[in-house]
């Protein structure tokens, strides 16, 4: 048994599930090929998806890739590239999917899931959450589209902080370090997260599909085209801009199709 | 009656004030092209001016634009872009002007009120400011160029978490996410801004013009031309240099003449 | 006698030690000299060192230039222009050392003490520390590139507040603004700073000198090319991977050669 990541939907708030028991969700690489397949199934579906909620079973979000693996999946060069080239597009699916993007964060958030969470454009986190990358004692390195999602989050010193002590930190200090968002009491964590994700639900969903892009557009240093700077005025004559405009004149709450 | 955007200048320091009465200060068609000429005005001013004050009216900030011009103003994609026109020379223009910018916050501050703050150089904060982008209920989109200045300030995480949810949060949050420099009690707020504009202007102003333009310009992906470089050596040729080391060394306070 | 910057080895870490005795560590044009060929001397040491600790000599970490000596080094832009062909290929060579660098603060770390800060990887300060540029009283600027060290740390609201207003911050502000990585108490400075290098010279030393070269080079605008793009597998053809996955599936603690 190698674990799995299965996803579900309940109105337009979609949950991907890692699971992998008894090793804090490793990702093998099944599972990280099940990651991309279930952001890219999710990316499809714009009808009825608003938000997704990414998590881990049980009492973690995931310790990573699974080293149990190494000896037959990334034990030289040539392995390593192959076994890259299963984790990076999932990396991808989850950076590149339309959709608003919340990781719940429970327990270990290190190694490779931590840059999954990188990945994600929200990061709410339990108390008892911990975060790390501490590969200098495995001696590898991550790559740079990985460093590049984690930089952006919490710059340079912190980064550097991170990889070269191999530190370990709790959600308090994450917090501090700008790696989650917010954090709040383990309990409360689902409450928190599935809120979010209802009021994000409830906002103009192209508006959301909008910024999303945009943000990460902003963060590759190639220059604007001008279709892209025009881009910022679709959303003009979109029907949920009427929906929403004339709502807030009338006072009444919009009710957005994504249309 | 639209509001109007006016400035006044008190020895080296020049206060711009958003008006809009009974409206938290939103801004009309008209108040943007002021809020424009005010600050292209101020930058030909070289010689008396060394410190802009953005402030509101009252007890708001700026509560972005006006949406019950939308009607009329902004209602499909060419109307929008005809808006747009309006709008974003003069976020430009307080972005491009030489003079040191603060922003004295009180109330609201949100939306375009945001995208107006985030152009400037200090943001400082009474304790009831609240700051948001909630545009997720309009059904509209933060433009490229706006979404650069908040994103610069505040880093993906903050930027996709405000809009996203289209969350209003208040001062201290705003200080924890990086949106506002610091936070003081509201009855000490005016004091707190005219003692840190007189700082400024008591500093060598063609110093504190080359550190905007540099910090602007190194926002910017293009890599630096040898001209520009070259630049960071000319304030060596100043009398402000001459007068600023000399009053070091003699253990004076300076009087710069921005020259 | 105008001060010296000296270093010495301990094992895998070493010290570099700023030291200008009643100047609070002001580095003279030497001094500057001798801080390039410490870090050039230490960036070839591949095979023993593996963290570098810099220091200031008692009470400070360094308050910068030595004023003192503007008027026969620095007096106009021709000479400044020499002056920093001193300084700016001594600031590099912190940056382009391969090995870790980690700043010991103490005191005023002001000025070109914080430029040099700035440059290294982790900055840990004591509660007495203190920092700013307050170079808007001497009427002079920081360079771009030295500007854009403070900035890659710091952001754009930050480095204007610090260089527009000129002010000295102390290390709980300093933290606040992420110019620090953590503060502890003077008395415990030493403990944790060389405790940091022990736990950085544990880990594996490759990829530690491939973390900080990636993250140096995520800071430039430059798209990456293939073969930067390809470096980050070449860990997994290294000694120091075969003896870090397999230590860690023995659960023993693994002794990494460099290799």
């Amino acid at each position: 048994m190698s674990g799995s990541v299965t996803y579900s939907k309940d109105g337009a708030i979609a949950t991907v599930l890692i699971e992998n028991a008894g090793r804090l969700n490793a990702l093998s690489l099944p599972m990280w090929r099940q990651l991309r397949s279930a952001f890219e199934e999710l990316s499809h579906d714009r009808d009825q998806t608003r938000c997704i909620v990414l998590r881990g079973a049980g009492e973690a979000f995931a310790a990573g890739a699974d080293i149990a693996e190494f000896e037959r999946e990334r034990y030289d060069v040539a392995s390593a590239r192959a076994y890259g080239k299963a984790i990076h597009p999932a990396l991808v699916a989850i950076s590149d999917c339309p959709h608003p993007v919340i990781s719940m964060i429970v327990g270990p958030c290190v190694g490779g899931g931590l840059e999954i969470a990188s990945r994600t454009d929200i990061r709410i986190a339990g108390e008892g959450a911990r975060f790390g990358v501490p590969v200098n004692r495995l001696g590898l390195v991550v790559a740079y589209a990985e460093l590049k999602a984690l930089l952006d989050i919490v710059g340079p010193s912190v980064a550097l902080e991170m990889l070269l002590e191999g530190k370990i930190v709790g959600a308090k200090e994450a917090a501090a370090m700008r790696l989650v968002n917010r954090v709040v009491p383990d309990k409360k964590l689902e409450g928190e997260v599935y809120d979010t994700a209802r009021r994000i639900a409830e906002g103009a969903p192209l508006a959301a599909r909008w910024h999303k892009k945009f943000v990460r557009r902003l963060l590759e240093p190639r220059p604007l085209r001008q279709d892209e700077l025009d881009e910022s005025y679709d959303c003009f004559g979109t029907e949920d801009f009427q929906t929403g405009y004339r709502a807030f004149l009338d006072k009444k709450k919009p009710q957005f199709r994504g249309r």
